[in-house]
């Protein structure tokens, strides 16, 4: 078995900067095998790949080397990361989206300009630092090589508690409509127990109580749920919820317990 | 040559539940190469994606496990299945899209806890359940530890047959706008000969005779032709179908012989 | 190491044609591995894709098969073509999509039945003829044996140079919404030197001095770069030029030196 290099980013699916990420990485680290974690992240959206990078990670094999590339800041001095945490080895920008997994790990500042492609462009960091940085970690390149030690940015977070309950927001919608928010499992559990007694608010709507699954609910209906990554999720059943509710990335969602 | 897993979603191209089943596969199958067959049928096109199945699986190597998820009925009592047939295997939900490819090859409901990943969402089967269940098929795990022997529920069809001809619908639509439909070639053939001898109706168009490619028919013009996966298809030289017609999937297709 | 082949098309990301082609390099190329270069060039874009090819070939190792299917004369008597430059080989119908890149190597005609597949369709010769001559290429067979030398048709190219400057066109929007043009950076540096002093009308806008990446304006402004493929590209800084201006590809650009 080989290494494994992970791909996310927001470039888009069949966009030539995947390709490219790709075709460096086959140049570099031929016998790695390459999975594209996903794509589709909102463009910039830093809190969403942060939260799609946590619930994936540990999905693959130990040891992939993760390059995560949602890089608003992309030629300006933010710094560019290299860390070990869990098992795993992980590449992205400073910018909040690796925090929550390499916090406790080994986190270095990207720097050595031998680990990097020759030319380097302004605009295409992925390609050719994270790529290279990426190939060289999955060939057996040390980690502490490419820089020194750093404390990384934290991860940005639209999460509020208040004494009523919290306040979060919608992350991501996924092609079936279900709109994903920043509300994890622990914190529903902590406001409504293990079977799911709260009240949830999104746009005009109001949903009493979480179920499993879609099936759970009458064909058409909006449905609240802990989905496949450990958040809250808005749903219906044979239906697209971000139509229905006409919500999407950044829209506010408020869960309470239903006792209050 | 190491064994070939392919996957064939509603998921959407990029979307992170196509990249966590090949974080699963990588983990559980690391010898294995993963070809994406489809990930954009149309969300809950059972009927779609038999279509692409049917059309795609012969394409592989022989001995590939394909993996379906077109799985509107995740978390409810449908079962899963496991079958080999034609020198293929084949894991999906019991809903109709594999029927036509297994029908008479060895069909298994999928029951063996043990070829199931540990901790099982409600939500996601595919990561949970088939994916661990195709990675134990492609690393020769035998078929019959699965699960009991079972018959499969046939695919779902929304063609009919009538004395003038035959009324049918549009499965899905591609990139550039062909519209594909649920004839297949051997009905056409039926009806007009091989010479294509068919008048066929959609939305408010009329179109006389099949023709082989676009190029046979002036630009901008309709035309219908047998595509690439053996279905009638509805196109525009240069241009887009769906767009000219404002048809997708779902709209009703009538083919009658020319000669009445 | 083994061979690699890569896939650059206008299928769409996720498509059917995209995975029969890997279905079928998977059966026929199994040890070889395959990179998508990309799969959202514009329908029919012949000089996108050329632009696209241009850009990304040398990234991935030598010796790299590249498949080019941006094709739309498809079953037509437009040729197909096999070649080797560079170091690389290329397979791609001959509409100009290879000729920037193939020009100065040995160009082929493919003709040699064998290497085809045994039934071919009429309207997926990416499926049907080129992956097939792509895998006998990525696994020894020699280009000689294709077909008879040719000489490729010219990529066709929307640039016009007048006395005061460059008129050139949109040739696609990424996923940000930046603009990339077909005016690569030597034209820019022609005109403007290597300071980027150019001025570019687009749309109703225009815009003075080229700056290296998004932070160096405003949030919310226009600016003017070469992009990470080394042509002019149009932006937004933390938003999306091709919404700002509605434009798209096929827009006209028109560079100038700053000093007129």
């Amino acid at each position: 078995m080989t290494t494994t290099i992970s791909l996310l980013t927001d470039f888009g699916p069949g966009s030539v900067y995947v390709g490219e990420m790709h075709a460096v990485l086959r140049r570099l680290a031929p016998d790695a095998g390459i999975v594209d974690l996903a794509h589709d992240i909102p463009v910039g959206g830093v809190e969403a790949a942060a939260y799609v990078l946590g619930r994936s990670w540990r999905h693959g094999p130990e040891g992939t080397v993760h390059v995560v590339v949602v890089d608003p800041g992309v030629g300006t001095s933010r710094a560019i990361l290299a860390a070990r945490a869990g098992g795993h080895l992980f590449v992205g920008p400073d910018n909040g989206v690796l925090a929550d997994v390499v916090g406790d790990g080994e986190v270095r500042r990207v720097e050595n300009r031998a680990r990097m492609a020759e030319t380097i462009s302004s605009t295409f960091h992925g390609r050719d630092i994270m790529a290279p940085v990426a190939a060289g970690l999955a060939t057996g390149g040390p980690l502490e090589e490419v820089g020194p030690p750093v404390r990384p940015c934290s991860t940005p977070s639209r999460l509020s508690r208040g004494s009523g309950g919290i306040t979060g927001c919608i992350l991501m919608a996924d092609r079936y409509g279900n709109l994903i928010t920043n509300v994890g499992r622990s914190l529903v559990e902590e406001l409504g127990g293990s079977d799911g007694a709260v009240s949830v608010r999104i746009g005009s709507e109001s949903i009493q109580g979480l179920v499993t699954t879609f099936g759970d609910v009458a064909p058409g209906r909006l449905l609240a749920y802990v989905g496949s990554g450990d958040h809250l999720e808005i749903g219906v059943n044979g239906g697209s919820a971000a139509d229905r509710l006409c919500l999407g990335p950044d829209a506010a969602i408020r869960v309470e317990g239903s006792s209050r």
